[in-house]
């Protein structure tokens, strides 16, 4: 186990760096009768895609994925589905230069003291470019999930650098290039990421995702609660410096006669535990939102050492993300889709056979 | 993988309900050689335990330890540690009055919708007792850590909702009733418990955790980071709603060239990066914060529905915390020891034989 | 996972050695709503109970196994279930002699270089003694695989030294102290293990399983295959070299045309599988064989080294089975049960809603 | 854990069907450092690769592998290595009859039940075809293994029906099409399968591995012990029906005094241990033996019912192996490869730092 699985049931395991041939995942534990098809993984690998939109690094990758096993006839079988895109526009000429360098803030310097070596070619395993494959497997979670149980899973920025959100319109979220939550805020963005580009810095964001539709029931206490696999899946995703779910930090200022969400027969009140009590769903939609820090990847110099400790300076030429935020929508749906996807089989796999004592309560209307 | 175990070579798997006979816990996969006794996991375990100040539960639980087996003449053999505490002070009467009714904010209702049933006496396996099993086995990873690697594992609650700490002074972190960082707020803190042990309500808390001495070269790309596992850990802590590494949330307004710690030969400049890059630990001090919720347990009445799905009211008796945070400080510390001490092993299983081709850079001073 | 924990979904983790204060186990994933008692596992553990008969070793233990957590109004809840049996009658003068000298066919030196110490009282970890938890795991396994879905499993010994059984007749196996399955050869037995007790010394011995009732669509391949899942199970039970499945070794000599089940609307025509098909149970009963060993544990003395690596003579005196192979009986059992009902909750979790489009074929008349 | 993976540190996950486009494999937990090219795993493929002698199966493919990832400038980094093998003369149409039968002796039952479909060409998944992927990665850990600790590991057939070998001359196992042990039966053995493919039957085999340079230490009592883990690899090959170390079920009939493996400082007098002794290498060669039943792929007609229940007859045409226990040899092999090293990996975890307090006793002379 050496990291590059997720999940205890419904498996995935990636492989594959950013300028080797090809990226690769096996998904096992699929159940068998989904009609799945290539089309089906194509639409969220195209929202993560690079070189979508400006605002974007300008690397060209179709990635386009093949499915080498798991599904006949065009339905699952059961058996492990392989996943395949090769990687196209590696251009490893832009990092000869930095091959000896430890970049600050990137991984340089950890996987060569962990591996005593490194694959200096963007970012080898540690670039974020390995994520394509975590989102042509939750694909897979995601069509499962919204055809047996009705569960939909979206998310969209809220917040980059200074600039907020104030509400969230969902329809608005895929028409604009940020997968911003609010409408009202983009121009302002445009013109941030712009500036940002010029001055060749970086800055952070704020993604949320809500899954509706999720039944009560999963989560395995205690220590692989819903929330703690929701935490693990979030916080691996490349940049990411924290996660929160419901409330978040804001219930440390809270009362508990504050913070608790009240129930009546008719459906909770409010959802400040973001859906989960206990580690186990309630039923109410699951919210959860992480912070992303902006690339260390800039054109500014900055101060490190070389692979014989002496100090040098760096700037990262490349083609890189002002905001590695943005592309990670697709991303963190597609890691909440594993964790339930995968909390699902377990909590069938020990409570086929409960039969509650009372109906769900209806979530917040 | 009913999710009682944590940890991939060194495991702990917790067992016991709140008003049970017993709790116990198995720690596997302790190197053998390690000299231990039950009074090392006893001071972490008397740190934790409830009815240690009046601003704490009354619940009077002496939380004596056994260890059962995997320690010959006074040293770990490297087969399984059996703990058990046998439980003394449950009151289960003090719950009769609720075990048909959902208390909101805990995980009654979502307990019996996945299992069918509940063990309604104190909260059953929800409790926070069981965390007692947590410390104990954290004392172990622990103890291996400092004596082997030199690792020190600190915490202290930052945050008492609207109290901060403006700094941390770790001496004093021990010799106050909250575990609380900034000895100037101590006097306030108790007039705000005490206020609000008369309203019978509750509130939230800020908990950090630092561990110094953690060698470069911890955590397993790209699923098993270390961020991700603390994520998982700290997660898993009842009550808690967020958890943040380094710089956390305050990345999202953060420039690039402001978040990356810049590297010379005396060492790293700062530490946004809370000690970890890539996943991967850095070798600099490794941060973290979480945050837990006030407590549903209180005296406020609220609004709830009962097992048969009518609405009625409910008012938690028994003994509780004002603020769960306070004991949460040597949980938090045993999880973050408990992760390393598992990626500690892991590290070693595939890079034994590394050797990496620089000298480790040093941590801020 | 240092290998004290086996199954996935219904995981058994056992603790304890011969000679320390307690055994324990915690069985995790039980499904909630099992009625279970202590007199439940009691009935299994008193048939593998040393002192029971003059034929295996006069180490009196009570062997009361108590339940301390899982199980709340005599029902399990779907949480841990801690298992806990003290030991009592732990001689460990008797093994002083032998402490620093290892004993030929024994675990001494294989321990003693793996972990660089030893419990050297009655073999510590290694002995026989810690399959008491499997027992009383594996009969929380039985009853529910019963119960739930009309699972048997049945075992006895088939051969000992050069005594075979020519017939099994399930009903004389409880009767004899041997748990032989052919009563025209118990006398043959008593005999037999008289001399060899006068001797100090011991002999190997067969020991079958079989499970009637199990449904089709258990093992998962490739790699966990039910069969597979068996031949780990059972060649991990102290003194086995070998486990056949069906057929078994005698199917090296056989030939396609022969081996080979042939079906009919009325059932399978014989079982040279042994109820496994491509890994996957077929519904005709699962038959497993294993090879105990002699114990090496005999009076006859053999030479060996001490721990200095010096030549020395060991004569193992305390108190043993002359063929440990009788006792195994209820082990094997336990480790099927377990296999099992671990394959049952994966196959549901995978397959939850899969309707096959046909009835399943009756069995072997 | 849908069962395509085995190992716990060294992990080898495969996906694939007989008849599909590909057939593929992630090995993840391999030591970074290790000198890795295409080439070496090309060679334990050629062996297993079928349509290689008149003797086995007729398909036709190159089984060309290709290393996707983990290995960069010709060393492994220690991020996992994907494999990938094209199929290439897969005849799908020679199943087309049998697509609604379920041929006795075959998964296409037990499929069916458990996952409601099956993939009717050529077997997929359950096809052994399968396994070159496990010889691929097996030939990894192979590599690390005789590089890093000197282990060489060695296979042949020792058995086929009637034909036994009277002894093992390792230098004519690869000169002869049978990979078989004793050169002098080679004659017979052709004579053996001309009449079989001729009949158009099958006959069983008995394969044995010996890995010999294998440290002390490698095991993990109580479950996951060596020779556990060794039975669940073996037991997990297509066609397996029995696993023995050392002396096997010969072990039923031998005397205490006669099994154990005395020790001398000279070294070990025997070996009917098998170099397996409470679970834990000894040091000495581990030994192992497989049964491999007869294929049911036969032209001799047979009994069985279709998809609807009812009685028909069926006959495999296809092309087919008249004893699959041949190509079993690279395989098995592979098998104890992957176990030995993950083992390595465990063993090195949990005691990097023991220093045992004699050296090691040789193996037999």
């Amino acid at each position: 186990m050496s990291g590059n699985t997720i999940g205890r049931l419904f498996t995935v395991t990636t492989f594959g760096e950013s300028h080797g041939p090809a990226l690769g995942a096996v998904v096992d534990g699929c159940p068998p009768g989904l009609a799945l098809t290539e089309a089906d993984l194509q639409r969220d690998l195209d929202r993560r895609r690079p070189g979508r939109s400006r605002y974007t690094t300008q690397r060209r990758e179709p990635d386009r994925v093949e499915i080498l096993s798991g599904v006949f006839e065009g339905v699952t079988t059961g058996t492990p589905i392989g996943l395949l895109i090769r990687n196209q526009d590696a251009r490893s000429r832009d990092y000869e230069r930095i091959r000896d360098r430890f970049r600050p803030g990137h991984a340089d310097y950890t996987y060569t003291m962990k591996y005593g070596r490194r694959d200096w070619r963007g970012g080898g395993r540690a670039s974020a470019r390995e994520t394509a494959m975590r989102v042509a497997a939750g694909a897979i979670a995601r069509k499962y999930l919204a055809e047996r149980l009705g569960v939909r899973i979206r998310g969209c920025v809220t917040q980059i650098g200074p600039v907020r959100a104030a509400r969230v319109v969902w329809e608005a979220v895929e028409e604009n290039e940020f997968f911003f939550g609010d409408p009202d805020q983009v121009a302002r963005l445009r013109e941030l990421i712009e500036r940002l580009r010029r001055e060749g810095d970086s800055v952070g964001a704020r993604v949320e995702v809500v899954a509706e539709g999720v039944p009560p029931g999963l989560g395995e206490p205690v220590f692989d609660r819903l929330d703690a696999d929701l935490a693990h899946a979030l916080m691996g995703i490349n940049a990411v410096k924290g996660v929160e779910i419901g409330a978040g930090f804001a219930c440390v200022a809270q009362r508990g006669s504050e913070h608790r969400d009240e129930i009546t027969p008719q459906g909770f009140l409010k959802n400040d535990a973001g859906g989960v009590l206990g580690g186990i769903s309630s039923g109410q939609p699951i919210r959860a939102a992480i912070a992303l820090k902006p690339t260390s990847s800039i054109r500014i110099p900055g101060r490190t050492v070389d692979a014989r400790g002496e100090a040098v300076e760096v700037v990262t030429e490349g083609r890189h993300d002002p905001c590695v935020g943005i592309r990670a929508v697709p991303i963190a749906e597609a890691m909440v889709a594993i964790v339930l996807m995968d909390h699902w089989l377990r909590h069938r796999a020990q409570n086929g056979e409960v039969e509650p004592p009372l109906a769900p309560i209806p979530p917040q209307a």
